[in-house]
Order: structure tokens, then C-alpha cells, then sequence
């Protein structure tokens, strides 16, 4: 596979699908609830997805496509050349607020992470990563990750995960939340792991999520030296739903050893 | 006192302080721990202060000045036009982000809210509102704000407030975290009573704020017809440290009401 040509096409696709979320402001949203009033889809949601799949069989028709909205192909493994796509990764952020919001992408080769692209639409930002040739956001070459501490860091980690729930005892990330220096919660995974690969969250971990919300990040981070997990330590699966912990190194260690490495 | 006058200059001379912190990020951020390490203190806050200082006193010097970094006047009661101003609020994001802070102007008549403005220095957003003009950010009018319910809530809560501390017993707010529509966390007190202003939070709550973080923010709120009080529903003094509740109505009373009218 041609890495660059992919991202190419892939770049200049993200952009005009970018445009016309942001034209179908104007007009009403049309909102479907999926499972539960946490998991809104919109129109522009399954709009976007079918946008992508139909570029993508057309320039690429060899390619298999994984999407959230379920429009692409049924994939048991990840041989050949697979986009991992999630057309709004944040739709509650889409639908109240109309920002804070990204379509994300990651495209691999036989199960190797090769193109990551992250758009943060509204503020216009093209995070993206080709394997072996760094990342970037827009133009701007992202650094390499140093490492922090714990009590130096700002951890990217929403509420509901030091509350009562049915995957982690609270008081193990509760402990995390009062010895980091502070914690942040955007609403979009894709955008929270792309703030860990450009450095301005530390670390970024929660409990479930599908592979169209990591997919894309994934790459990226891997090109900034930063780390990925799940929250056991264990390597994530690409076709399922995985908790997630992406890091800093020497962060990734200290919070495992220190704090995850526990009975939940 | 000239409300459209005051106006003018404050929003002038918020932009040019706005220009100055963005240029400040090329140089090396010279920081100091004000009282500890999440309580960080940079060159860029000082001076910013010292530059609204000038500039007030010059144009007003009749005018009072209460600043995070205590550099004004030393208040002891609110009569005359006092302007309440942070540099910058969101010192951590500064620090780490470079993005994600704003500087805060609350200017008050006999303790009465007039002026408010919220500049989010980066995503260049100039909220603002006059008592009795309505609120806007940049130049789009903010529409007044609606009811809601709990279900349909987006929450900008701080994970501290859901683990063990000094000021609420974390299953009250917990058990908000759990029943709302989802929560966020972005770092900045302003930033996050304007997204409530503007209508992308439908609440914000903490248990500690002092004046400058949150003056500028209780003009918008007023504006658009949106609840502020303290955690316990009381009146939000303007010179003491308070725990802040800022709601779209309806929703103020059913959190008071369901979750907050117990005991701590």
C-alpha cells in the first residue's frame, strides 16, 4: 500500500466531509436515538459514513471499511488494507454543542496502525500520522513524549468512572484523580487522545470503548512515542470494545504499578 | 457611570492583553507555585494584571480594581465601579495547554453587576454582556436560555467533586454525575460559565471559587436569563470564596430539590 497516496486521498476526503457537517448547521439536526439517550446518531452521522465508504470503494474498491454506523463491511479479521472510521466521534458534543467534535480514521495493513487522521472540525485542526514519518497537527510536527509524574499531570478522564459503575470500583481512579495534578473531560475520545499525542493532556483512560474511537488515535500516538493499553495493562484488541489508557511514558508504568495493578 | 463607554475600553484593552499572551508563547514561560503545585502562577498573570491596572487608572481613576494576583486596591465593600478582573483563569492550561484559559472582567456599580467579558484567548471568542443589552459572543447575540431536565443534561463538574474531599460528601454530586446526560471538565471556571451562557453546558458547579474567577461570568448568566448561587442555594458573595451552581432554569431547581437539599 502506498501510505502516502492513501493519506492523501484520505486528507482531502476528511476536509470536504468536515464542510458539509458544518453547512448542515443551518439546518435542523435530525436526531435518532441508537440504544440509549447516551448514544444519540444523527442524520450527518450516517451521512458522513456512507460519504466515506462510497469514496473510498470507488478510489480503493480493494479496501475493506469498518464503521461505526454499520454501513460498511462485516469484518471477523483484519487482513488486507481496513478503515477503521468513526464519522462524528462526540455526537452528544455534535448535537449540544455543535463543536468539540471529530471524524477520525485510522487505516490499517494487515493489522498494523499505517494512517491516523483525527479532525477536530469546528476548530478546523487535521491531526494525522503516517507510519515512520511522525504526526502532525495541520502543518505543526508534533513532538516526541517526555515523562512525567502523576502529580505533575493533567489526566484526560470523565467523572462517571470515579462514581459507582459496573466496570472499575471508583475508589482505584479516585485515587488517581486526587493525587494527579488535575483532570480534564472533552466528550470526544478521539479528540482526548489526540491532546495526549500533541502533549497538552498527559494521559487519557476510560473503560469501554469501540475501535472506531481509537483507531485513528492509535497511530498517532505511537508515532509521538507515547503508550497503549487497556487499563489491565493488556494490548487492545482491534475488533473490540476495549477499556483504554494511552500515556506519557514513565506515566504509563507509575499508574499501572501504582495504582491499577489491583483488585477492581 | 457609561456602561457603552467602560465597554469599549475594557473590550480594547482585553484584546490587546489577548495579544500579548499569545506572543508570550514563543518565549519560555517563567513560572512560579503560588501557594502549590495545582496552583501555578506565570509571568504572563502578573503582567497581564499590572497591564489592566495601568490602563484602568489611567482612563478611571475613580475606578477600583480586585485582582487574582493582588495587585489592585484592597476592598473591603463594593461601592463605587469596581472592576473584578482575572488575567488569566485557567492557569494550568496555560501552563500546559497554551490554549483553554480566558481573562475575566466583571466591572460592578455598588455591587451591582454591569459589564461582564470572557475572552477565550486562543479560540479568539470574546463573550461579553451589558446589564440590560443581552449577551454576546463576538458578535452573535445569545439566545436566552431554555429548560431542562437532569436526563438531558450535559454537567461541567471536576472528578474531584465525585471522590472523597473536604467540602461534599461525593455520592451527592455522584449520583448527578450518574443521572445527567453526560459531564465535562475543561479547566477554566470563565470559560465554563460562558459555555453555560452560550448554551453548551447546561450547568457548571464547584465547590470553591473567589471572586475573579467567577465575576465576569454572573453578568453573562444574568443576560440570558440563566440561575447562579451557591452549591447550598444561597446568594454568591462577591468579595469571599463561594461554592458556585450556574444552571439553565428548571434545571436549578430540580438539582437543588432532588440532589443537593440534603446533608453534606
Amino acid at each position: 500500500m502506498n501510505n502516502n497516496v492513501i493519506f492523501e486521498n484520505a486528507a482531502n476526503w476528511i476536509k470536504e466531509a468536515g464542510e458539509r457537517i458544518k453547512e448542515s448547521f443551518q439546518t435542523t439536526l435530525n436526531i435518532e436515538t441508537k440504544s440509549n439517550a447516551n448514544d444519540l446518531v444523527t442524520n450527518m452521522d450516517k451521512e458522513t459514513e456512507r460519504f466515506f465508504i462510497s469514496k473510498i470503494k470507488e478510489k480503493f474498491p480493494e479496501h475493506k471499511v469498518l464503521g461505526e454506523e454499520g454501513n460498511g463491511d462485516d469484518l471477523e479479521e483484519l487482513s488486507g488494507v481496513v478503515w477503521i472510521i468513526d464519522p462524528i466521534d462526540g455526537t452528544m458534543n455534535f448535537v449540544h454543542q455543535q463543536r468539540n467534535f471529530a471524524i477520525s480514521i485510522g487505516i490499517y495493513e494487515d493489522g498494523v496502525g499505517k494512517i491516523g487522521l483525527i479532525y477536530d472540525v469546528v476548530h478546523d485542526e487535521l491531526y494525522h500520522a503516517i507510519k515512520g514519518q511522525g504526526a502532525f497537527v495541520n502543518d505543526v510536527r508534533l513532538s516526541r513524549l517526555g515523562e512525567v509524574t502523576v502529580s505533575e499531570a493533567i489526566i484526560g478522564i470523565n467523572a462517571t468512572w470515579v462514581t459507582p459503575n459496573r466496570r472499575i470500583d471508583p475508589s482505584i481512579l479516585g485515587t488517581l484523580v486526587r493525587d494527579a495534578r488535575g483532570t480534564r473531560s472533552y466528550g470526544s475520545a478521539a479528540i482526548e487522545i489526540a491532546q495526549v499525542a500533541a502533549g497538552r493532556l498527559d494521559a487519557y483512560m476510560t473503560l469501554r470503548l469501540s475501535p472506531w474511537d481509537f483507531a485513528g488515535g492509535l497511530v498517532l500516538i505511537e508515532e509521538v512515542g507515547g503508550m497503549a493499553s487497556t487499563l489491565k495493562g493488556e494490548p487492545i484488541q482491534l475488533l473490540e470494545e476495549n477499556s483504554i489508557f494511552i500515556s506519557k511514558p514513565g506515566l504509563h508504568e507509575e499508574i499501572m504499578k501504582e495504582y491499577l495493578n489491583k483488585e477492581w
